[in-house]
Formats: C-alpha cells, sequence, structure tokens
C-alpha cells in the first residue's frame, strides 16, 4: 500500500495508537475530577501540552485542544471582537472551515474582504496591502494550502497587518503547516494558530488552537470551563496523548530536505508526461497538486487504488461540494480542475514509493484515456 | 476497585476500547474521500449510525455526531432561531454546558426564563406553565439531572410547550438519560435530544444530537460540510464505533429493576447512618446524591480513594466552580453541598460492590469526623 493522501503508515501511526490506547484503559477517568486518578488523568493532559508546546514551538502562547482544527477555525471567524465599523481579511485560498464561517459573518453583515491569491497558490501581497487597513479586526490567511502546498509569508503578513492595525488579531490555519513548515510558532508572530494532529498521524478527533499571551479570544464552547475557560467539554485524554506521540515520532523522522527532493523528483516526472504542476512555487514538500490532462481525478483516483495506491482528489473536506473554490480562484478552468489529483507525501514515505507510484498513476492514466480501464 | 463515578469498568469498557482500536487501523482513512478505503470508513460510519438509532429508538430523527455533549448542547442553544421578541425557556436544574451558553444569550439581550427546581431535583411544573407562552422559541431541560438523578417529565412538559408554543423547539439534554432512562428518544418528543457516549463507557471525545426529522437547526461547526452539512470536521469513526459498541453491551446489560434495587439499598443504609439523600423521589437508579454531614465531600472522596472506591463530588465538568448552582437552586445551604458525594453506579456495577462501598464510605466518614484520618 502506498499512500499517498497525509496518512501515515509506519512507526507514527503505531505509536498514536499505542498512546491513544494505553490512555484509552490507563487515563479513563474524568481529568476535571478532584479524586486522585481523576488527577492523574490531568496531569497527563498537561504533560502532554507541554510536550506539544515544546515540539512546535509555542512558547509565547497557550495550546488549547480542541476537537479539530475545523472547531478551532470556527472559533476565530465567530468569536474574536468584531465591531460594526470593523473588517475582517481573509485569503481566497482559505479552507472551507475559515470560509464558510467567514461567509457566515458577511451574512450578518460584516465587511468581508477575500484577498484574492495568484497562480502559484499563495496570497496576492499587493491586493492584501489594499484589504488591510486601520478598522481590520481580524485577518486569516492559511499557512500552507491544503490543495497545492503553497506557502504563505505568514510573518511578513503579519507584521504589515500589525503596522496598519495593531490592534487587529492575526490567525492562520496551520493544519498543513504544523511541524511540517519548519518554522516555530511563535516565529510566525501570530495571534492565533488552528492545528489537528490527524494530519501527522494521530486519529481524527483531536485539533487545537495556539493563543498567543495577551489575546482574547471568547470561548466558542461553554460549560463546565475545562481549557482555562477556553474550551468546555471533558477532554479526550487518548486522542491527546496521541497527538503527543504522533508529533514526538514525526519531529523524530522528519526529513524537509528528503520532502522537498521527492517533491521536485515527482514534478519532473509528472511534467514529462504532459501533466502540469497546480501553483508551483515556494512549496511545502509534502503537498503536490497535479493535473492530468483528460483523465478525471476520482476515476484516476478509483483506478490506482487497484494498485494499492491511495492518492487525493482536492479537499475531502469539501469532498461533497462540485467544483473546487481554491483552485477556481487561481485561474484554473472547471475541465483543468476536473482532472487535478493530489499527492500528499508523509515523514515516512519512501523516495522509490512515491516515484514508482507516480509512475503507476501516470501508466494508469494512460490507458484510462485510451480506454483499457 | 469499585468505580461509583459513571465509570464503565467491565465487558462495556473492553468493548468500546477493542472497537476504537479496530476502527483506528482499519477506518484510518478519511470518510469523506471517493476512494475505496474512505468510502469503507464512510459507510462504516453510517452502518453505527443505523445501530444506536436503533438502540436508542431515534427512527423520527437524524443523530449527527459531535464532540460531546457540551458541544451538543452549545449547538442548540446558539443556533436555533430565535427573534428579538421571543423567549427561551430553561430549567435551574441545567448543566452547565445548557446554562451557561443561555446566559451568554441572556447577555445578548434575549428573554431568557429560568425555572425554579423542586425539593426532589425536577422542574417546578406550574412555574414551567408560567414561564411558556405564544412567543417562547427554544426550550431546553435536562432530562435527567446529572446531580441527583431526578427525571423530569419530559414528555408532559413537550405536550404543554407544542400547546402554548407550537412552533418552539424542545430540547432535551439526555447525557444521564440515553438508555438509561429506558424510554427511547421518540417516544419523548422532543424536538433535539443531546447525549455523550463517555456515559455509556465510551472514551471521552464523542456525543451526539438527536434532530427529529422536519427540525431546521443551523450547524454551529461550518467548513467541510460532514454530517449532511450539520457538523462539519472530519468524523472521529474510531470513537462512533466505540460508542455503537458501548451501547450494544450497556443494552445486553442493563437490568432497570436492578439499579432501583441497588440504589434503593444505598438509601437506606445511608439515611440509616444520619445522612440525607438528595432530591430524593422520581430517580434515576443511576444516581444518588448523598449528603454526609459533617464531611467535607473532597475530603471523603480522596479518603476512600485510597480503598480503590472512586466517587464523585457535584459534577466534573463543575469542578473548578465554587458552590453548586443545580443544588443551591433546590434548596441546599453551602454547608450541605460541601458535604454532598455523588455516586453513579453503571450497568456492570455489582450489588455487593455497591453495599460495601457504601459501608467503607460511612465508616472512613466517622472516622474523618472523629480525626482519625
Amino acid at each position: 500500500m502506498i499512500y499517498l493522501d497525509n496518512a501515515a503508515t509506519t512507526k507514527v501511526f503505531d505509536s498514536a495508537v499505542e498512546a491513544a490506547k494505553t490512555a484509552m484503559t490507563e487515563c479513563y477517568f474524568n481529568p476535571n475530577t478532584t479524586y486522585p486518578i481523576g488527577v492523574k488523568a490531568n496531569s497527563d493532559i498537561e504533560k502532554h501540552r507541554r510536550a506539544i508546546s515544546d515540539a512546535v514551538g509555542a512558547k509565547n502562547g497557550r495550546l488549547v485542544f480542541t476537537s479539530c482544527a475545523t472547531e478551532s477555525n470556527n472559533w476565530v471567524l465567530d468569536c474574536c471582537r468584531k465591531n460594526a465599523k470593523g473588517n475582517v481579511v481573509i485569503s481566497a485560498g482559505e479552507h472551507s472551515s475559515v470560509y464558510e464561517p467567514a461567509m457566515r459573518l458577511k451574512n450578518r453583515g460584516i465587511d468581508v474582504r477575500i484577498v484574492a491569491i495568484g497562480k502559484d497558490g499563495t496570497i496576492d501581497e499587493k491586493a492584501f496591502l489594499d484589504a488591510v487597513d486601520e478598522h481590520t479586526t481580524l485577518v486569516s490567511v492559511i499557512h500552507i494550502s491544503n490543495e497545492t502546498g503553497a506557502v504563505n509569508p505568514i510573518k511578513r503578513l503579519v507584521e504589515f497587518t500589525k503596522r496598519i492595525a495593531p490592534r487587529a488579531l492575526f490567525h492562520s490555519d496551520g493544519v498543513q503547516g504544523l511541524l511540517k513548515a519548519n518554522t516555530s510558532i511563535d516565529s510566525l508572530g501570530v495571534d492565533l494558530y488552528s492545528a489537528s494532529a490527524h494530519k501527522l498521524g494521530a486519529p481524527k478527533g483531536i485539533g487545537l488552537l495556539y493563543i498567543k499571551n495577551g489575546v482574547n479570544i471568547a470561548p466558542l464552547i461553554v460549560g463546565g470551563g475545562q481549557e482555562q475557560g477556553l474550551r468546555s467539554g471533558t477532554q479526550n485524554t487518548p486522542y491527546i496523548a496521541a497527538f503527543a506521540s504522533a508529533l514526538d515520532e514525526c519531529k523524530k523522522m522528519i526529513d524537509y530536505a528528503k520532502s522537498v527532493r521527492v517533491r521536485a523528483e515527482l514534478s519532473k516526472i509528472f511534467i514529462k508526461n504532459g501533466c502540469k504542476i497546480i501553483g508551483d512555487g515556494n512549496n511545502s514538500g509534502f503537498i503536490l497538486c497535479v493535473c492530468v490532462p483528460g483523465v478525471k481525478a476520482e476515476i484516476l483516483q478509483n483506478a490506482v487504488s487497484s494498485y494499492n495506491i491511495v492518492i487525493g482528489k482536492g479537499a475531502a473536506c469539501s469532498g461533497s461540494h462540485r467544483g473546487n473554490r481554491v483552485l477556481s480562484a487561481m485561474g484554473l478552468s472547471e475541465k483543468e480542475i476536473e482532472c487535478c489529483i493530489r499527492i500528499s507525501t508523509f515523514v515516512d514515505t519512501k523516495y522509490e514509493d512515491a516515484i514508482s507510484a507516480a509512475k503507476i498513476i501516470l501508466d494508469t492514466a494512460k490507458r484510462i484515456r485510451s480506454g483499457n480501464v
């Protein structure tokens, strides 16, 4: 099996499952109780929080556990203070969990400004400078595009924003950036940063929001006052353990230079065979979006699955929608978008596996075109 | 170890952990993708959803998975349509995950009416009749009190509400009621019903919201459009599997008459030893709130933990708050509240274990009073 869709396959995944299993049994109890085994679960959560914080460089803020990055993104868009005169700035390249809450704000009468993205998938910086003004209360720009791997210059955007609107909060959706961007959260200068553990090999159902010290955000989910009053609901101790464990394994195994090499080699092979790399420029080594002309992505995806190859097709999170908002914003036609596959390597992806998968994908595409599949 | 705090210990817990483990490995993939192993994860989720629906009698509605009942409760309070003229009615016995969102509504200018509860812990029906009027848009009354096990007459309250305010939505927090109330969700007549799987032995981190057919509620968390657009975010397949499995085991093991017998016997023993049962009347067999005079609950809780007995002390979810809003609303003094312990039996609690634990608790209390602990 060759997984090229953000899936962990080896030690990372095993260690995450093991950590979750252990915590399920040993830390079954409610971490918010006052009896010893509850207190133990709580101290385990805090231990994992510190480990995650150290691993991702979050010394200047606190990490609040949520059920997923979608929740974290909704939280930020929904709960950052906004005033009638203020405006919210996002990029056209946002994941739907930022874009949809922003549309909800717009429907409530908030001035939401959507900044264009270029052909390389990154934000149009000139347009961004035009959009941000002294009334901007919130900016949300994705760190690394989940569609193309395009890396936005977050640090520069933060600096610019703070110059023009010192009180604005800057949020970045870091789902594809956490650890994989080879930068600490602190160093980005962001006020808020969302992440999901399953992009690092943990089970689906745990995420976080980094909140820089001094930043105030009202909770989205209130009640028992867990997570220092910032996210109520009994914590998911097993998945928090899995998060810490997966991150630790990923950190040991990650080889940024290798991921860039693999991506470059894959790009070369696809281009040589008449395909087009979508959003090529300053990209994460872990995501490659390829347009395979004349072959619908869904058909190709299904055909290669019989070779035990798993590839993506646009964001799974928008699987039920037609088209692809982000690729459209990059200027692709509907016809091109239909033929776009997404290859996501992981820290454990072997160079040879990726290359041999690419060859099978191209071979299968050829046979689909000639009607032999 | 004798767990008397809503914790599963035997087959239920083992089967839930096993189901989660299996799904973690076999259903690792994103259920919203179009490739075969993603489709498989999705079909597993739907299989579990049907099983849960059958087990809890939810044929007249759909079940939407959330991260916990706190999320479900926040969702309902936050997203049911409300208009400037309308009002929201809740009981004074609500869990903080209903009460706090209701207070948030109040701060936004919504007319929130809090109906008193009686000494038995159930809603004051006369006061309820006074509170509901033709402008009521939402009612939220807890099914079974998490503090005392008091059972509210949900069906009757629904019927009354619909007569006075036919378009009002009726929600019930069913965390302690799901399966344990020995009634189907459908038969309650509610529009919305929240539940959490960890009260049935599954890991913490999965809940649901029942939405009666024809009822419209806007999503709280938007984005990828998962759960038919009602709850975005990649589903937690392993915990959904664990939910179904735990529920199935619970259903096989549950013995309502036995739980009532155990509760009655425990009550007798505590009363005989000078303790007071809080909120005694029509109670769930699974929850018993006892005031042990002169002994602070936290001290007792810690002392009995050395005998491997785990008991509760008010809602864990309000562990960080001082006092206890619900017990206060029942007329208890601060001094009494400090001495209230909560004993929650589970489907697998053995009669002898519960009785012997009660004796140890009383014995320990005696020694604490005389300064021998």
